[in-house]
């Protein structure tokens, strides 16, 4: 059985005072002082990072973690894009699954507001294929023509889409560590800039710093000495052609639903018992599709449920959807934000939430995407 | 038990006519047709890259990779610089272990040449740590300062080092698949200009475009219909401290120690037990530690042995080393070195390496680096 067994975080925002691998070495020391593991006890370690060698000519992670560590034990550098997190879950949970008696600490983190907006819009469309890239296609290009489809195919508005920021903008409210501490109003959104028509600045996660680490083990002794812990169920990724012409839809992303079959049936579970998610939303677009797509909602059913603000904290009974405040509120340092997802669900289930703590909960899940779908990760847990 | 299946390699060298993708889909496509598999038994991808992102603002190669091959199953970017290609089979290795019947693709890659020669050498040194960059040090300088050590503590010259690369001139001349194909002599480096005293230009690997592809199963079923195979016996990583001043030794590197040790005792061998091995030849000092860090020489022995060239190819019946050439002869694209080393391998051990076919062997090895030591890769096979 895998567990993960704690979690600490940075506060996501605009970190000019720290580098890069500052933060990366605040969550990890966090971690590994709160949970009283000793670090001789950490067998591997996985990084997601994305950005590093384009913005600040810097690879080869792993070593730079073995210097701060002062360990020889493996170190994988994942990169799936803004999936580098979540996927370096889904091979921690391989290599556990293949090593006994083993303990992971599972990291990622980004820095990305030390460099001019254009410069970080242009490095995270590296995840783009070539031919977008030279049509001149960037990330809120890629989401906005999704999001024209969406709107288009099912009678949908901008004000659905609206709903989406709303709401995360809400349950940032109660997440100290959460970039944006704010509420908005639909119609602060609907007064936003536009950014790539019909998305706008408020409709868009932010560009942020910060490093998020988990410990993850498969060793009972270590275990059970630990209180506040939650069970991995399913961990699955699944991939699509990156490129939207080569997509067969374009009203969903193929390797959610890929990844979210596989995640539900490996843990013999449906979309009906997750009470708390944490799902992709780096464009309030992607938060609709990725509920449609891991079969919360369904097909065409999104923008009417989340402008009902179904899965808000506090109005619902049921499932309750990006408690941390989401990539939007939350802030999206994409290497960091896969492993802050599981971190979220973490503090749910093991009733560490505080203000924000969703009641009677047993089973959560997080969504993991990269680019614009051309990655997809689906992790289930349980209490 | 996991087998490697079969392999497929570019040619190495200037490819100004292909692109990154161009490379990878021929070394993929290759393989999977030479081995008749059809593309639907991949169950999942490893892929090794260290520079895309840097040199051409490409990242999230395996939703590209899916792109390719047209499936959704999982793809895993992995990245420890010079050994991620190392790194991906190793990290392959651990899914199959957790993951019975499957059969996974590897497959590391690299796009040098299309860069002003300064741009690729600053990019390289984005695998070195921080402070290290900024003191200037670029790889040749970090391997210029290892052989300047070794030379003084051990009294040899830089004709021992010279040594290392006639040797695998000499090996490249079997290897049409070499970026060099021709015999150069002691005089010819010793007369080539200094890159980082005492290194040369001939001690140094090029810089390369090329792509390598692995098919590695443990589907019994699969292995069974093949031929020509060879069975993985030990896949280990280790990791040091990324800058030299972080290091116990400065004659050794403590990675490749740590990871060979490992090796030798999980595949139950003896360094005399292997016939033929790929070492990281980076620079010529490269292999002289590594084959000392590597229990093959006793420590300080490696500059008097390397002279006397006791691993070349025909001048002996124990071990040869590099008989692809080397990164040395054969090209160095960074992502696909791991790879191609245990594709070499794969050649020795199947008798399929033609013109350098090492007689009666039983075990072979690989050994793979990123950047100065600051991540090993050791992997044992057996016929």
């Amino acid at each position: 059985m895998i567990n993960v067994i704690g979690y600490h975080t940075t506060k996501f925002g605009e970190q000019w005072n720290k580098s890069l691998f500052d933060l990366i070495s605040e969550a990890i020391h966090g971690v590994i002082k709160e949970m009283k593991i000793d670090k001789e006890e950490i067998n591997a370690v996985f990084f997601g990072n994305m950005l590093a060698g384009i913005l600040e000519n810097n690879v080869h992670g792993g070593s730079k973690i073995s210097e701060i560590l002062k360990t020889h034990v493996p170190m994988y550098r994942v990169e799936a894009a803004c999936a580098s997190g979540g996927l370096a879950f889904n091979l921690a949970c391989q290599y556990l699954n293949a090593n006994k008696n083993s303990t992971v600490l599972v990291v990622g983190g980004e820095k990305m507001t030390d460099y001019p907006t254009p410069k970080v819009i242009t490095a995270l469309s590296a995840a783009a294929s070539g031919e977008e890239q030279e049509a001149g296609l960037t990330f809120p290009g890629l989401y906005a023509m999704l999001a024209r489809i969406y709107l288009h195919t099912y009678g949908y508005t901008e004000e659905h889409l609206a709903a989406v920021s709303v709401k995360n903008h809400f349950h940032g409210t109660f997440n100290d560590k959460a970039q944006f501490q704010k509420e908005i109003s639909i119609e602060d959104v609907l007064k936003s800039p536009y950014i790539a028509d019909p998305l706008k600045v408020l409709d868009a996660s932010p560009i942020s710093d910060g490093a998020s680490a988990i410990l993850v083990t498969n060793n009972r002794h270590i275990a059970h000495r630990i209180d506040k812990k939650m069970t991995v169920l399913s961990s699955q990724a699944a991939t699509d052609s990156i490129s939207l012409s080569g997509r067969a839809y374009l009203d969903r992303l193929d390797s959610t639903v890929q990844a979210g079959n596989k995640a539900f049936s490996d843990a013999k579970l449906s979309p009906i018992d997750i009470s708390v998610a944490e799902v992709h939303d780096c464009f309030s677009i992607a938060e609709i599709l990725a509920m449609e797509d891991l079969g919360f909602f369904k097909k065409g059913e999104g923008g009417e449920r989340m402008k009902n603000y179904e899965t808000m904290f506090g109005k619902t009974n049921g499932l309750v959807v990006n408690t941390s405040g989401g990539l939007k509120a939350s802030g999206h340092p994409v290497g960091a934000t896969g492993v802050k997802q599981i971190g979220e669900v973490f503090l749910q289930l093991t009733q560490q939430a505080g203000k924000r703590q969703v009641k009677k909960i047993k089973y959560g899940l997080t969504h993991n995407v990269g680019g614009s779908g051309g990655t997809a990760v689906v992790n289930i847990f349980s209490s």
